[in-house]
């Protein structure tokens, strides 16, 4: 038995999001029937995000225990041969034997991007939630900003989630301004389930002056998804990397060999 | 009576080319059907460069005759809610009656993207070729540079093609490496039908170490199209920008407003 780390990077447009579902193709599904073969048997593949329907990756993290004792660049090459061309096998090496995608993960790295422009680009369409209209960058940093540290995020979860803890930290949250495009870099050490896709909606909201940069203090306190804005659309978010630095028998990714959209 | 100057992207992935077929959907049947309800009728819409089918374009221009007296920034915002995601008027002003955005070009830039690592990414997957294996890039630079200059280019025409002239002038040749990909853009005052991808096909057998890099010479004097290489695939090539700088009275485009992929 050796437990493999493989970096994944897919277009999520056409699938229901990283996890299994029986009703439709998932990500988790489609990595896992292409490592079949290879591992004797169906394996469970575990994913550190479990990225919702329409949800991109660069950078997701896998980990799987496997049998097989073929080098790792053979089984990317053997997975990528066999997965549909939107989902990739970016990297895949040796990790330490138990080694947990989701459980070791130590924090993650999402990026959303908003077009502010009159139109959307053909190229960006599957990648971008079109947002018209001016926006006060400087207000949604401000806002942004109040997110940053160690808080109680219960605001920003998808309603109904039943999870324990809401306390997550924000090391940061960074607002770069592109031509006719806002784009959002979020760094945590963990995220609840629609928690990014939130903030930017309840950013984009401070944005256009429908709510004041300094509530985001009152949105967190209250503990309440209607305190916060709407949820933004899936397709605008791409989970980047994954970090292990707590974790130093965990090889880094190497430099990333897919350009992100 | 007014003549627009309109600049178009696609993703030409779903379409068969620029031109009107009666067989297939094409770029230019979309956007005469959605400047129609505009013009009051039906009307021609001529396209500088004729993209093949699966052939992208950040900055194709186009040329319309039209009785309707909406300004032009009005004709763009009612076009692109008509047009579907996959193409977008990213400019439309007023130019010179009876300007013809095909005749009065005086030059085209075309970019080719060639994958050369072991996959290619998600988000690439229909905007390159995938052409695994090391290249010699000076080979393919030293074999670009006699493409350079005024040609013969019968040898890089589609075969088969009916044309008078087969000279034209490649203004300039350029061959960037990035990560894991070739970036080849290629600058002259116009080109025969397939021209770019039967030059670049011909350089990627230069860059494996198929022919040699000196042998373009002969190639282009041999006016054959059975002396060149294969031709590219059409996905990986993208019509960049048409210039009109003979006829300063026609306004060049704006700023680019869409990030190419």
């Amino acid at each position: 038995m050796r437990t493999l780390k493989l970096t994944l990077a897919y277009d999520g447009t056409n699938y229901a999001g990283w996890q299994r579902q029986a009703s439709a193709p998932s990500i988790q599904q489609m990595v896992e029937e292409a490592l079949a073969p290879l591992a004797g048997a169906l394996t469970t593949v575990v994913g550190a995000g479990r990225t919702d329907a329409g949800v991109h990756a660069a950078g997701q993290v896998a980990s799987a225990n496997v049998e097989a004792d073929y080098p790792a660049s053979t089984i990317q090459r053997a997975m990528n041969a066999r997965l549909p061309p939107d989902i990739r096998v970016v990297d895949a090496v040796e990790a330490p034997l138990g080694f947990h995608a989701r459980f070791h993960a130590a924090g993650k790295t999402y990026r959303y991007r908003m077009a502010t422009g009159g139109f959307v680009s053909p190229f960006d369409r599957w990648f971008v939630w079109h947002a018209p209209g001016r926006r006060d960058v400087e207000a949604m940093r401000l806002a942004g900003r109040q997110c940053v540290g160690r808080h109680d995020f219960a605001s920003f979860q998808a309603a109904g989630t039943l999870i324990r803890g809401t306390v997550r930290t924000i090391h940061r949250l960074e607002i770069r301004e592109e031509d006719q495009e806002l784009v959002i870099e979020i760094d945590g050490d963990g995220f609840l389930r629609h928690m990014v896709r939130a903030i930017v909606g309840t950013l984009a909201e401070v944005g256009a002056g429908a709510r004041p940069a300094e509530s985001l203090r009152d949105v967190l306190a209250a503990r309440d998804r209607a305190a916060a804005g709407d949820t933004a659309p899936a397709c605008g978010l791409t989970l980047m990397s994954v970090r292990y630095d707590d974790r130093p028998d965990v090889m880094e990714p190497g430099p990333r060999t897919v350009k992100i959209p």
